[in-house]
Parts: C-alpha cells; structure tokens; sequence
C-alpha cells in the first residue's frame, strides 16, 4: 500500500517532467524570427544558430522520451516487489538524465546571455535587440527547462531513496535482512 | 566498523574534490595572456573579461571551502551514532554543490567553446587563435573541475546512500525499527 503511493507520486512527477521537457524542446526548436538588417539583407534566426540550442532541443527530447519509457514500465508492470537491480538502473539511468539536463540548459542559458549582453571586449555584439520576439520565447523555453530539471533531481532523490533503504543501516552495502 | 569505513571513503573523496576545485579556480584566476594587437594595442585576456569564468572562480572556491568545513566536521566530531537530521542536512547541502558546481563548469564550457569556435553568422570572432596559451590553461582548468563534479557526484550519492538507508523498506517516509 504505501509502495504503490510512492510509485504513483514519481508516475506523476514523470508525467510532469515530460510536459515540461517536450514543452521546452518545442518552444526552441520551433521558435524563428525573419528580420530586414541594413535595408536589404532579410537574415532569419532560428535555434540552428547556437549549436548550445541544437544540444538543448536533442537532450530535452531524450530526457522526454527516457520518462515516457519509464512512465510505461511503472504502468505496464507495477512490480510491488523490490528489485535491487531494477532499482540500480534506475538511479543511475535517472542520475544521469538529471546531470545532462542541467548541463544543457546552464550552456543554452549562457549562451543566450551572450546574446542579450553581447561582450564588449570580445566584440561580440548582442542579438537580442535585433531578435526580441526570438530571445524572450527562448526565455520561456529556459524557464520550463529548468523547472524540469528541478523535478528530475527531485524523481532521482526519490529513485535514491527507493533504492538505498534497501540496504542495512549497520552494515556497508549489504542488504537488510528479510 | 563498516560505518568507520564509510566515513573514511568519503573524507578521501572529499580531499580529493577539494584539491580538484582549488586547483581548478587557481588555474582559471591566475590565468593571463597580454599580446600585441594591430602593431599598437596591448590587450591583456584575463578571467574578467568573460562572466562565466569569474563565476566559475566564485563557485569552485565556494564548493572548495564547503568540503574543507565537512572534512573539518568529519575529523572533529566521527560521530559514529546516525543522526537523521545531519543527514538529511548532508544530503540536502551535497546536492545543491554539487548542481551548482557542474552548472558553473557547464556554462564556462559553453562561453570557451564560443572563444575556440567563434560565431560566424553572429560575427562572433574568434578569440583563441590570439590567446592560445591562455585558451589551453582555461582547457586544463575545465577538465579539473569536471573531474571535480563526477567525484561530488559520488559524495552526494554517498551522503544519499547514508541518509536513505535509514529508513524503512516496506514504508514510506518512516524509520527502521532499531
């Protein structure tokens, strides 16, 4: 009984997860803004551009995919025995997703400080007074990101958790006793 | 004796983070390159000039002085009882370095990757075609502080390991019957 209630809250925490990250993925990569500079040339920014917004749109989407899948093993075989294996894959397969996560979004968010600022010592110049419309819809797309990270660090704690009371409090990595 | 064990496992990896991190804010602060540019102008590349790197400094340091304190809490007090709230305030404290800290180096990848490659639709120049020698030390600084971040990645999962362990299998959110 209070197995299942611990299975359904991280089914919904997934289920919230994947919304955020597809939402994410999606408003990057169909995010684009056509603009006329110097009277003729028509220049179109799109998430092409910054190859830290191409990563972010491929992570987001595997992130997405890989909380669909368990989404569907948590549905399709809601084991209510504790498996150890099982367990450790799924930490380490959610730690992972977690890290990759946040190391794109803190590259995209970078990148796209440049944009806004633009670097004056490097003659880097800023984009985002030309762009505004694409900068703030990458803004958004950021803000989910990161709001998604927050929930796959909290699914991994309690994948963490669901994993390591397993093990006995006395004796290093050994199991308790049935 | 196996708890001993564990504590004496997470002060080594705690040492050895900490020389990581300092060793990698020493080498991206200390870092500098003056050179000649258009026959006239002494430019001189330092950390300042690009946020991500001075943040990283700030970040690295700061993770370095919170693993000094834990080592320093680990020596003084081996306190060989578990005590629940300690641990849940390791945990809690293990988790957010080490985010911050591979976010930090994620973003300063992220900035150095734009001053190798450069931005040619943006006209982003280039940058480390000019300051090599410069580029090549932050290179070396980023490779330590993401070796810095995989070993706080196994002290959080320790420091998880420690906490969770604590509790029951069969119910959630309870603790083991001594």
């Amino acid at each position: 009984m209070e197995l299942v209630k611990d299975v359904n809250l991280t089914l919904v925490l997934r289920l919230f997860a994947t919304f955020l990250l597809v939402l994410s993925a999606c408003l990057v990569a169909f995010d684009s803004q056509t603009k006329l500079l110097f009277y003729s040339i028509l220049r179109k920014a799109s998430f092409r551009d910054l190859n830290a917004l191409f990563v972010l749109v491929c992570i987001d989407s595997a992130a997405a995919a890989y909380n669909v899948l368990q989404i569907l093993r948590c549905s399709i075989f809601p084991s209510p025995k504790v498996d150890k294996n099982l367990a450790w894959l799924c930490y380490l397969l959610d730690q992972a997703v977690v890290y990759l996560a946040f190391a794109a979004n803190s590259a995209a968010l970078q990148g796209s400080l440049f944009a806004i600022t633009g670097q004056n010592n490097f003659q880097w110049m800023k984009l985002c007074n030309i762009y505004t419309r694409f900068c703030i819809q990458i803004g958004g797309a950021l803000v989910c990101g990161f709001i998604a990270c927050l929930v796959l660090a909290v699914i991994s704690a309690l994948s963490a958790y669901s994993l390591f009371r397993l093990y006995s409090p006395k004796h290093f990595l050994q199991l308790k006793a049935k």
